[in-house]
């Protein structure tokens, strides 16, 4: 009996007892501790230590782990483990791996290495390969898994059941069986629940879900998650435009779905890669986020010019320097709030034509409400260290326009993103910035030049 | 056959449907419509309307669905709904809830629900609320089901399927039947498929995993997503200190955990509850944000005082006030990254006292490139703009100092918040930015007075 709760403290120190091993070379304790480990187990390990030790712990792995550890890496750690690997190992790693991860593999790997895995296949595997890699990457048609158990609908429960025990394994994580007629065309669902729980001289016809979803390879994998979420649904089945069973999506699969775009919302709003790998070596990495910086610096200098526009009214009056930052801020945090929203509540699909009018409704009603409170109190603390009641007037008026504009900005920047193509998830937070400074910046500035001077 | 692909659109022109629908008043509409609807497809419209229109649907929902989609809205959706439902109407729907989404109904709706549902129940059914409610929130013990198959290990899997088969059914979302020995105590789980594919004159004893992880009801729920992820689980039971089987975890259990944790880390970065109803009225919501839009008044006003400070520098050098925005944001840029990347390593469980030494290098030796490279180019564009080498060197300085300073703030602050308690999700931004806005502008504006006056 495994004891979990000593297995959180067990991971991390798990880590610490590696590095410690690699540091004094302790070859004998480095094999003892990967005999004992689960390939999920590697994978966190390894995404877990520096990135040029992950080299030097490959040979440790357990041969009959190798492919699931290279799949299951992220994509960045995957390249950056491959370099310290050589074609011969890579293509032992993969040669029992099934097409979709196959895929994934060769998709992500320098072409060298495709190369040599494709050298490697025979006409059928190679076939599959490239089936596969047809279809474009995070849509079903690449995530399926194309080794469902499909029966026929006209058999006993009693024959599935021999069948089953004379193949005494199925594919891991089956819920249920996919059943297909003469021809291959998808008929519906055996759960397995159901199998065990009706009587064995019933027929598979009897017993089946006819209702049962399925969905297009083209279908992209951020729908996949909606219909999962909102269908409670166990699996997924894939079928062509012919309704012919081709694959099937497994509940694991959606769950590294649904990861991956927690991932590309949480790490695409400060500009990173949703596969950014904690601990990838640092010139690659400050690369990456050089260009994130760049666009932002853009930004910026974009607003000092605005600022500059006024550099007359600075001149006299010093206080507005003092107190311009707290409107553009408060616009750009307000403004946030709203965009998290939507571009949250896009991902889940509960956006729809109608309910939007009253969304925007909402958003802006709560922002003049919020404009209103917080210019008053901006108003009081500014009167209290200026003395200046022109200064307090234009602080609170360009706090109430600031934050109703950050609410539309919120608002629509997701909506129009969404229409014109781009992620909001990844260029909605500098879009809203942008604009939150830049009225911020002219609004209190721009008022005032009319009223103080 | 139902083809998903045309699910997505249904979805959204379902929310307009309905809505049209409740304009016009058509109740024809509203009856058809539901009585077409799963649970989860209507709890997911409830989640896409307007708070106000909710109540109104409530007596469309077919009655068998009413708990379920009680449970399954979020805690503040649920509890606006049930501003429009009486008493009796929460507790017939409630009436056939397992324990513990009995328990989060009664914890999140107002007491007078709660004590209504209580007085409903008989002395064994209000025993099993309280040992649930006993339980912190968020844990093992508050969100398992306590509806597990439990088997004994000396019976052949023969029998184990003619006591099933007279079961009829077995509970949602099964994959293995829970091994116990004559006093209760968790020995194993027997996985559906091995029950299946091995033949049935075997004993439970010969094909079961002993191996199976199990966890105490204490464990919180985002240690149980590391778990989770990590040795690729289907499902977890939760044994007493005495090893006694009282439950188990099912993998959608684990789907609205990961789904939450990754709520929590991309709602609470703006200030918003994980629980945040789209839709919910404007008020509640208002008050909501209004309590973090005034925390970072306040930090702004912090950053506004330390400008202050430096009154007498801006008067003299106007430029200043123009370029000062540049630093300060580029800090909180740069520094958010590291933000997030630890934050969301913390709740993956990849960090530990080892491997903190190499990312903390990691991340201030990108920082200062990154500082190296934009401090140049700043240099260069403030050259061009105001001529004046001695602001761009001061600019570039601070440019570096910032960047470094974030890099540090961005990798101590989630650390140090962690073990003070705090959920660096929700309040590490804000400690972030108000680091980078302070440092940004006394470093600015302080090298300015010191070198330009």
């Amino acid at each position: 009996m495994t004891e979990a709760n000593t297995l959180i403290s067990n991971t991390q120190s798990l880590t610490d007892t590696v590095l410690e091993a690699l540091e004094d070379n302790n070859q004998d304790v480095l094999h003892s501790t990967f005999l004992n480990l689960e390939a999920s187990e590697i994978v966190h390990l390894l995404e877990s230590i520096p990135d040029s030790l992950r080299g030097a712990l490959w040979e440790y792995i357990p041969e009959e782990f190798n492919g699931e550890v290279l799949v299951e890496l992220g994509d960045v750690a995957r390249v950056s483990l491959a370099k310290y690997l050589d074609h011969g190992q890579v293509v032992d790693a993969v040669s029992d791996l099934d097409t979709n991860d196959l895929a994934d593999v060769v998709d992500t790997l320098p072409d060298e290495f495709g190369d040599a895995i494709r050298q490697s296949l025979d006409f059928h595997g190679l076939q599959n390969l490239e089936a596969c890699l047809a279809f474009d990457e995070d849509t079903a048609g690449r995530l399926m898994e194309t080794d469902a158990i499909a029966i026929r609908s006209d058999v006993t429960l009693e024959a599935i059941l021999r069948y089953l025990r004379k193949k005494e394994t199925i594919p891991e994580h089956t819920m249920g069986l996919m059943v297909i007629d003469r021809e291959g065309l998808f008929l519906g669902e055996l759960p397995l629940s159901k199998l065990i729980t009706s009587s064995p001289d019933k027929h598979v016809s009897d017993v089946m879900d006819t209702e049962a979803l399925s969905v297009p390879p083209e279908m992209p994998q951020n729908e996949l998650a909606v219909l999962f979420r909102e269908h409670d649904l166990t699996s997924m089945p894939v079928v062509d435009e012919g309704n012919k069973l081709i694959g099937r999506i497994t509940l694991d699969d959606m769950i590294e779905i649904l990861d991956e775009e927690a991932d590309r919302q949480i790490l695409g709003a400060v500009g990173l890669d949703e596969e950014e790998d904690l601990f990838s070596p640092v010139l690659p990495s400050a690369k990456r986020r050089l260009f994130w910086l760049g666009i932002n610096l853009a930004t910026a200098f974009l607003a000092s010019w605005v600022i500059g526009l006024f550099e007359g009214t600075l001149e006299k009056v010093v206080a507005l320097a003092v107190l311009m930052p707290i409107v553009a801020s408060m616009g750009g945090i307000a403004g946030s709030q709203t965009l998290t929203l939507m571009i949250r509540g896009l991902a889940m699909g509960k956006i729809s034509s109608s309910n939007q009018r009253w969304l925007a409704y909402k958003e802006i009603t709560i922002s003049i409400i919020s404009g209103v409170v917080w210019a008053i109190v901006v108003g009081c603390i500014s009167y209290l260290w200026f003395q200046d009641i022109k200064i307090s007037l234009v602080l609170g008026s360009a706090m109430v326009i600031n934050l109703a504009v950050a609410a539309v900005a919120g608002f629509s920047i997701p909506l129009l993103m969404k229409k014109a193509g781009i992620d909001p998830a990844l260029a909605g937070g500098v879009a809203l910035t942008t604009a939150t400074d830049v009225v911020g910046f002219v609004s209190f500035l721009g008022l005032a030049t009319i009223f103080l001077l």
